[in-house]
């Protein structure tokens, strides 16, 4: 695709200032358990979590960086899949204990290029042992981004628990 | 699951120096473009591509570092989603030019906690508007790790070319 | 898994009457177009169309009957996938004429075993040569069953049409 | 897509002696159990298995026959993704007896439209409680048309079993 000549050419280094300072907080801030480990920083997720029974969601937010970027210029698919993930396995873990992924799948709707995006995980069924999870990225319109479904084992259940 | 007290406890920090080295090299080295952007400099991932007409791959391998690990203290989930869909990304970008993935899914088979692993992205079915593609991620040992398989939206043709 | 001495052992054959009827009717009814080709007539697939802008959706529902079942005496997951895709591939050609899947992943999240199930598909993005779609099956209470998503190439746009 | 006048028109209806001849003999020969069940034998499956320890296969094979076909005229993705779901189901229960399908995703490369295909089911990794498994499913020339990845629950072992 040919571009207008008036379009600026796209930088190719990312803006040093912003990632020094991402970089520097998450090493000064991190805590390697759910919520707060180093990459999760890094990133600037923001986690807020909705325990109304029988919907329960967890929502990660965060500020779109260039450091995040693919070559073409937009928010790298694999961030994309890792901010899924985290919504789910944070969710889980924050009803039951950390699980294990089997399996996570995206589609990826829609490149996103800046602003504030969020993915929500949600449970589309709760086994003993088996757990499925579903994920939805929006933007701040509302405008869908990526969904993804995923696979988890549970934690073994606590001598003493339910 | 309890642990023998003879076992140290699992460091709630990252090695800061292995991290912030990490970060200054891919300030300094990374260029916004294919092999070179700033995520696959931070991970330091190495690729290798061989161009065996109907078999080509591209492997793409890396240190593990701690920054990379999730809670549990292995390599986060999100992060081998990262590196297969780069494998493959980067396959198609050698080979026809920067496509767009639909979508990805990964199983992971293990958990990595050291060393050096790599996965191979490869060609399942290569279309004119459509390729499907799958990566192999093993640890030093050959020992499997996770397996992805993913679809994608080639480039258009250039005009003047086949 | 040993069975209380009270439960009738599962018959090793299929209610072949019922079988017989749900053949024959394919046979003289059938006509391979959607919503009545062959294989759909067999299942006894029934089509419910909601045409509400925005939120279109295709369900496809069906009264379970032993001849579609596995080895262990419910529905088989084969049948199940096959199902979803209809219900997405229905949709899609309701709307815009007949696509191609290009993958389909389900989740079963509960094993059926009689009665009357309904799998709703939906679109999750709609592109100008991509969709992405997800269905969901439930039975009679509305429990989830399974859940799908797809992505499809879309037909190309005939000539004269927007 | 404007087909020249010399092409004949598809068929609305399929062969009726064929599929009749399919379904009295699934009728007449099956028996709820692995490799027999009656949808199996309505679609002609032939089994094949290789016990090669580390490499173990499950194939299979059967004729395409129109009363399986979508109405566009090839094989519809559903009977593949019940093909693919069989030779990854039966392989397991062949191994280990019967688990239970988590998710299955088939990506689908090529249309089928004649002739005798094959799936070839087999293991990625083999844990404890959880299975992941591949297929491929390819025509006579070994061309291939569908690839589908799995994850499975596996049966529980039996008091006295290792």
């Amino acid at each position: 695709m040919s571009q207008p000549p008036s379009t600026p050419p796209r930088p190719r280094t990312v803006d040093a200032d912003l990632a020094r300072r991402a970089f520097d907080e998450a090493l000064a801030q991190h805590d390697q358990a759910f919520g707060t480990f180093f990459l999760a920083r890094l990133f600037g997720f923001e986690f807020v979590y909705d325990d109304t029974p029988g919907q329960e969601t967890c929502s990660v937010s965060f500020e779109l960086k260039d450091f995040m970027f693919n070559p073409q210029g937009t928010l790298h698919g694999g961030v994309i899949c890792f901010l899924m993930d985290v919504s789910m396995g944070h969710l889980m873990a924050h009803l039951v204990g950390a699980g294990a992924t089997l399996e996570l799948k995206t589609q990826f709707l829609k490149a996103a290029t800046h602003g504030r995006i969020t993915a929500q995980g949600r449970i589309l069924q709760r086994g003993k042992s088996i757990w499925f999870l579903e994920s939805r990225l929006t933007d701040e319109q509302g405008e869908p981004l990526a969904f993804a479904t995923s696979t988890w084992k549970a934690p073994r259940a606590k001598p003493g628990t339910a």
